[in-house]
């Protein structure tokens, strides 16, 4: 399949239905939320959703609610994790950081309301029965709170600076990035409905596919590739992969990860060949 | 009806919840989500929220899990409100403020966590039709969302030191507090299931009742009483309502708030008479 178009035409669907969502408005707050959501980004966690959803029969614009809800989760972690009292980033994707531009008060604010119209978004989401669309609320609140992405961002800045096991870094990277790449994947089939058995196995992949995803990310990240995720970790003396297994040994890691993703979609047929490309790719910017 | 024995038993009921949502644990984040969200407090939104369903026929046990929600809601916000970057608060309640005492960047996530974690108790309770559960996410989304507290609360920060009108008093207060106060109502008559009528006029008294408690807080706040809900929003040159209208006029807007509320519950018998004693109460704090 042509990865490079279909995630072409999937970011483009998502960015429209973002860009719906968040017209430009006078309100400062409005054009703080614009300016971080709407300033590019791979849209690898809605598209995730989307073609999780597609595996199932659902169709693109029945999960894009969900899909832009990820987004906007992912966006408001990324607003707050820069904060001068968290990682202290100044800049983001090239750009400067929210707070930099429109000062910490209201940066703060932007994440807060990303966060909240997240859930808004998710529950007004229409032509999915009330109990799937709840199932995927229950799915992304997990795991963007305190069991999942939250606590894995205090677990993180617990740990700055000091020397950190694989075990410890696995256990903050789980949570931190992997468990919201998880879920994006499982609300795809949530809100396609599907059966108990492919739902495994999407959780499966989307597991493994999280851990790979942060291991590239941190390789990315130690060779100063501006394409990570515009992350400092290396540099802010945090717990990384290349810096506990060594570039070659978290290269193998990634491609193990990413072997053990694949394998997880065995059976799915051409239907997941969408998912397939997406791990394939994942692995490929960091090698 | 005695309204002390009555809003001390619904305290304990939310206490208690609160509390096993969140036993004590090892991580600092659960201990500073502890921290602020077991720190006392009235309990006024989710008292509002069991009274509401009461009067539409709801036991206590189905719309506490929301009652919780609007709690932790509440208490994010605070976090929140209180950092450096925003009103840069030491105390609350006569205790440190959560970034005093973690740190600022385990406070935003305390914040992070309690709003997210809301969504999940919502998403997660028992007995409740998806359908109903769904509309109050949907409802509780908006009420603290751009349109709502996030957004009143960005009005407040562009608005800090300047002369506001009483119509920008109204509308960042309507927004920053009102507009959960309203839905703590509506989120209890939701869940019960209330017919359309009922939802009509609970939405009116929680929107009075929301005024009234705003405008009794500014006034306790003028009078420098540390009853008021934490805010130094006089010392802070905020918008208040003595500041526009005078202390008189003020406790003249707040009893005709709280009058507005009771016409609204006309018709609704006895099962009102929390509501009633609640308005009352509200507005009695600061006169």
């Amino acid at each position: 399949m042509d990865l490079e178009r279909y995630l072409a035409a999937r970011g483009r669907l998502v960015e429209r239905a973002l860009a719906a969502r968040f017209p430009p408005a006078r309100a400062r707050l409005r054009q703080a939320v614009r300016y971080s959501l709407l300033a590019g980004g791979k849209r690898i966690r809605p598209i995730l959703a989307l073609a999780a959803g597609e595996v199932c029969g659902a169709p693109a614009r029945r999960v894009l609610p969900f899909a832009c809800a990820l987004e906007m989760i992912h966006t408001y972690s990324l607003v707050h994790d820069d904060l001068p009292a968290m990682d202290d980033d100044d800049l983001r994707r090239g750009q400067p950081t929210s707070h930099k531009v429109w000062g910490e008060g209201l940066a703060i604010l932007v994440g807060d309301a990303l966060l909240t119209e997240a859930f808004r978004v998710m529950a007004g989401a229409r032509g999915v029965p009330p109990a799937r669309a709840l199932g995927a609320v229950a799915e992304v609140a997990a795991a963007a709170g305190e069991a999942g992405m939250v606590g894995g961002q205090a677990l993180d800045l617990a740990a700055e600076g000091s020397r950190a096991s694989l075990r410890r870094v696995q256990d903050i990277h789980r949570r931190k990035t992997g468990a919201l790449l998880r879920s994006a994947v499982r609300v795809g089939a949530l809100v396609a409905g599907a059966d108990a058995r492919t739902l495994r196995r999407l959780t499966a992949y989307g597991e493994h596919l999280g851990l790979a995803f942060q291991i590239a990310d941190d390789i990315l990240d130690a060779s100063g590739d501006p394409e990570a995720d515009g992350r400092t970790d290396h540099e802010l003396g945090k717990a990384t992969y290349p810096g506990v297994l060594g570039l070659a040994g978290a290269r193998a890691a990634a491609a193990r990860e990413r072997d053990a993703a694949l394998a997880a979609l065995r059976g799915l047929g051409r239907a997941a060949e969408a998912l397939r490309a997406l791990a394939a790719y994942v692995v490929a910017r960091a090698s």
